[in-house]
């Protein structure tokens, strides 16, 4: 089979061995598969992230010296069935599965092992009891955002998010838009986006965002201000006395750049739950005396729950259309490298989705 | 009347006049008065001190500029009482008060205002309505505890602390030291402190740490892992898989310091919550990407509300001896400068009182 294979830090389409489906397994092949801001990050950084994920304990990930197939956010048909399965899916039935199998050594990501390739490949193994049948009505393409919505539910489930809350989203990729159409699809808002580019913005809006601004001085606090959630200590301390009881603030990091949690920590209101979603790789550099005066907190998050994946499924499935704006671009593996040059350029760009096949 | 005046980065012993009660007001003669890590950071630091409080928005903090009597940990006597007050105190009943004020532009922290002086000084004026009456069995030296016994009350309160939990507390310092008697005094554990100074150690145990250490690689680590807290995400997923429930992991940060947090993430089980008591008043860098990966929070916790101060009494009263441990040397107004020096130079000091008469 064909896959865009990973090493030294380039692409190249090669011919490989098909992989065999194990114990439990499925044999499927990639529709669609998105690129991710980790798949980015890899391309220049795989020892990087290599020794992070080492760090924090994770023993299933890659060797970054060892050829590797990215992708994880796929959309496939079944192809055929390892030993031990269940086999309550017909073959070319479409499905989506959670980039996760049980690995020699423990749990492995898919798009992220030496051992199983990911999903920039004609063929790939998923495990069959986290994998879920897309209804007919949910195109190969949307389907694909099965797994970045599945961060978004995770990260609003994390919040603790309530209608007593307002909700300021920094960073409208794919990411942040999956975080406002969590939002609004549990009904929840105000929510103001907020993000330097002009066409993300209209996305946000497209999304369902309330309002939506680019960053500015004093702009994001005085909305905040209109939502009753003062910024400053003494103004909270006003209110509370005066028990006026403004909307409690919540804000999504979504942007995963050095500096971002300072400036936002700056324009949170005294009280703000700050959800870093975002993943920065570098070091950056906060103020903890100043967020102790504001008493903010950070709860920093990582992907989601097979439960969290089966909701984003179901939120995709009861509006399909509601999320095609996220899909910009399409490349095949042969264009793998034009892809991710594009979406390194920044700018308009939410989801591309390659088609292995 | 005699005051510990502090301008230029120097104490002075001066004679200055005596406050004058306004509405809602008594006019008391402080007993006993600690010294807080945040008057040694003032001595050095007072306009960084001031930048950041009035970047967050407090608007009654004092200018670094004027002469100002710091001192906001007392225990005072009834001198007398401005007008519009209830009087349901006698002349000379010992009391403690919340340090804020009613000031002219708003709430005003007293021992950090140039309109009202603080502690370290033979009068001052305090707020009958948050004033308490300290029991007879409850000694001057010990009341003076309530107010860091707040801060300690107000952080255990935002860690959700509950018995399915066990606690590491940073730094046995005055804060950590109440964080750890906190805990106890609520029947929570087990608790381990970690310091590297032998006798602040010994002060833990003192106050019901169940383990202490020095840091050392790995063996708060491997203390977690006793708990049933695993460190690395792959073995912390093992554990959920498999269904073994440890200890909520909660770690109390009362260090302070640049270095600390990242220090502590890297120790942290995870999904660790992480609360921020220690007033670090440096930047400081931390890791996201690592944070992500083990889903750590942080929460950045300041002061207390009058019902935690309130409570702090509560825990004084009920067993004062308890604390005794906790008041490691007493000071003169005209020794203040000693007994500043004598807490920077570190060691096996933890609170020292000031006697300002």
């Amino acid at each position: 089979m064909r896959a865009a294979v990973f090493s030294d830090g380039k692409f190249k389409v090669e011919d490989v061995p098909a992989p065999v489906p194990g114990p439990g397994q499925m044999l499927v092949r990639p529709l669609a598969c998105g690129i991710c801001g980790s798949d980015l990050h890899t391309r220049h950084h795989a020892h990087h992230l290599a020794d992070l994920l080492q760090r924090a304990g994770f023993k299933g990930f890659m060797s970054p010296d060892k050829p590797v197939v990215l992708g994880h956010e796929f959309c496939c048909e079944i192809l055929d069935y390892g030993p031990d399965c269940k086999r309550e899916l017909p073959k070319g039935q479409r499905v989506v599965a959670l980039p996760f199998m049980a690995g020699p050594s423990g749990l492995v990501l898919l798009g992220y092992s030496n051992a199983f390739n990911g999903g920039f490949a004609e063929q790939m193994v998923v495990q069959e009891d986290v994998s879920f049948a897309v209804p007919d009505h949910v195109s190969t393409d949307i389907a694909s955002l099965s797994e970045p919505l599945s961060v978004a539910v995770h990260a609003v489930a994390a919040a603790n998010a309530g209608p007593d809350a307002a909700y300021v989203v920094y960073g409208c990729g794919p990411v942040g838009l999956s975080v406002i159409a969590r939002l609004r699809f549990l009904g929840l808002g105000p929510v103001l986006a907020v993000d330097p580019d002009p066409a993300r913005r209209k996305f946000a809006e497209t999304m369902g965002a309330d309002h939506v601004m680019a960053p500015a001085a004093d702009a994001v606090g005085r909305w905040w201000e209109g939502q009753g959630a003062p910024i400053g200590v003494s103004d909270a301390a006003d209110a509370r006395a005066a028990g006026r009881v403004g909307r409690r603030p919540v804000i999504f990091e979504c942007v995963g750049k050095p500096g971002i949690l300072k400036a936002i920590a700056y324009e949170a209101p005294a009280g703000a739950s700050i959800i870093v979603v975002g993943v920065c790789m570098n070091p950056d550099t906060i103020e903890p005396g100043y967020m102790i005066q504001k008493e903010l907190s950070m709860r920093f998050v990582f992907a989601y729950s097979a439960p969290e994946f089966v909701e984003a499924t179901r939120m995709l499935a009861k509006n399909p259309e509601a999320f095609a704006p996220l899909i910009t671009g399409h490349g095949t593996l042969e264009g793998i490298t034009d892809a991710f040059d594009a979406l390194e350029r920044g700018g308009s760009q939410a989801k591309v989705l390659i088609r292995p096949s």
